[in-house]
């Protein structure tokens, strides 16, 4: 399947949430890890994120896993991870997002794409910018998979990097990043970008220069990022889609106790509402 | 330990060789491969990373096991990698860098940290900087390990993003990159950067931004980049030290015959043998 041919499909569905499946062991429901030896024990954590899974499968745009939250506890994450992109290819039609950020020389991306789209599966992965485009072909060459590179992300301190001002036109990284990634990586169309909502200013500059090519955004919720804003900023004219919403620790800590997955389906479910919901005011509006 | 004066040790006993542990299944010794019954068997792996290492560790400045050769392979790859780096502690007093070059948010990164210094327990790793310097403090909060930022990397096209001219000043970003680290990301005397041997020109650059801070420079070997033009690019003057210089396909792959243990070793002997005569040369000249 093309990754971004699914998420229209899902857009259609007017399903815009990607729920984050970043297991972190000291916040997962305690009536799961209480029985376990170790920290990190794969059962627990695919048991934690199957219950989140099956909850809003039928809701949700995309799920992420953030490999960070699973090599923290080695072979033991490994072998969850594997489990669970298994399992979302075995009971659902939700495309796979691998939040790896990998950024190498060629070479030694082949490793890194061979682990996202042969032995994990997944439908698209998120890379950095830095290396350059030449280096990158080992993931752009996969044209059916997503290639979501980071332009501007939500953390405080991207700034640091990514708002630099380039030559005498004052063109800030961010902004090169978008165009060279719209202009000369997306030879296959299969290119996205990362910008958080945390930047909304940004959002719109971005939006600007790349068309109706899908942004990720991810920072709302635990990173305190504005939806209307966001929203306002980075939905395409006219068909008001092409924004995956990430939200982890908002929907998969909603709830620490046996009812995690259906607090869990709730908060995707009332991110998923809001969002239809400015998008309706925006299409009267328009 | 403290990675930057261990390196330091080794750089006052002549080794300024970083040896890369990099397994790519169809170049492994075919005495080792031909008996296992599927690609990436861990015991295939560790067996030939104990083979380079047994016949090195006398002589290297340093092991580099870079993450995407391994993950390549799953679960298995990642027993490999944990086995690998348990074997370089166990029998040797050769540091570890684990070349990961993640970067993420901080929160994520915490999990990418624990990884590197808790379940591997290496010495130091490799970072992009992309996210900025507040993103990335859950790696340069670990004093005593080495955080290798890339600033200027060996792959063709990495000019694309990198060689960016900034602000009217016409400062370049890995410029800009190197002098942020040197001044701000630098806290705790842990940082190196990543410039490649490719880019002779830019690592006189950077040197001449960064004092003495270490530099990391691959591209030597495979990737043709020219030693004595990388040796007096990035030496420090004085102590003609400064570098640690990697070789990876160069050296393990020096022999695929059940030899390669010792083709590995007369690669490393030769490699820094070169670099030690043209420090030599550089010392009369002074």
């Amino acid at each position: 399947m093309n990754f971004i041919k699914v998420v229209g499909h899902k857009w259609a569905e007017n399903k815009f949430v990607c729920v984050g499946l970043d297991p972190v062991w000291d916040k997962l429901p305690q009536h799961l890890t209480s029985d376990s030896e170790k920290e990190g024990d794969p059962d627990v954590i695919f048991q934690f994120c199957k219950g989140i899974i099956d909850a809003t499968k039928d809701i949700a745009n995309s799920f992420k896993p953030n490999t960070a939250f699973y090599e923290a506890y080695g072979t033991d994450g490994m072998i969850a991870l594997e489990r669970v992109c298994e399992y979302i290819q075995a009971t659902t039609d939700v495309p796979i997002i691998l939040d790896f950020k990998r950024g190498d020389i060629g070479n030694t991306n082949l490793g890194s794409a061979r682990f996202a789209f042969d032995v994990l599966g997944v439908d698209a992965v998120t890379v950095q910018p830095y290396l350059g485009k030449v280096a990158m072909q080992a993931f752009l060459d996969h044209a059916d998979k997503g290639i979501i590179v980071l332009c501007k992300t939500s953390n405080e301190g991207s700034d640091e990097v990514q708002s630099q001002s380039l030559g005498v036109d004052g063109v800030k990284l961010y902004e090169y990043v978008a165009k060279q990634v719209s202009d000369t990586w997306n030879a296959n169309n299969n290119c996205l970008l990362v910008v958080g909502a945390t930047y909304p200013k940004e959002l719109a500059d971005v939006r600007a220069i790349v068309g109706d090519m899908p942004i990720l955004v991810p920072g709302i919720g635990a990173q305190g990022g504005d939806l209307e804003a966001t929203l306002h900023a980075g939905l395409v004219y006219g068909s008001l889609d092409g924004l995956i919403i990430n939200s982890s620790r908002g929907i998969i800590y909603a709830s620490s106790g046996e009812d995690f997955p259906d607090a869990a389906r709730a908060e995707t479910q009332k991110l998923n509402n809001e969002i239809n919901a400015i998008r309706e005011v925006m299409r009267l509006a328009a």
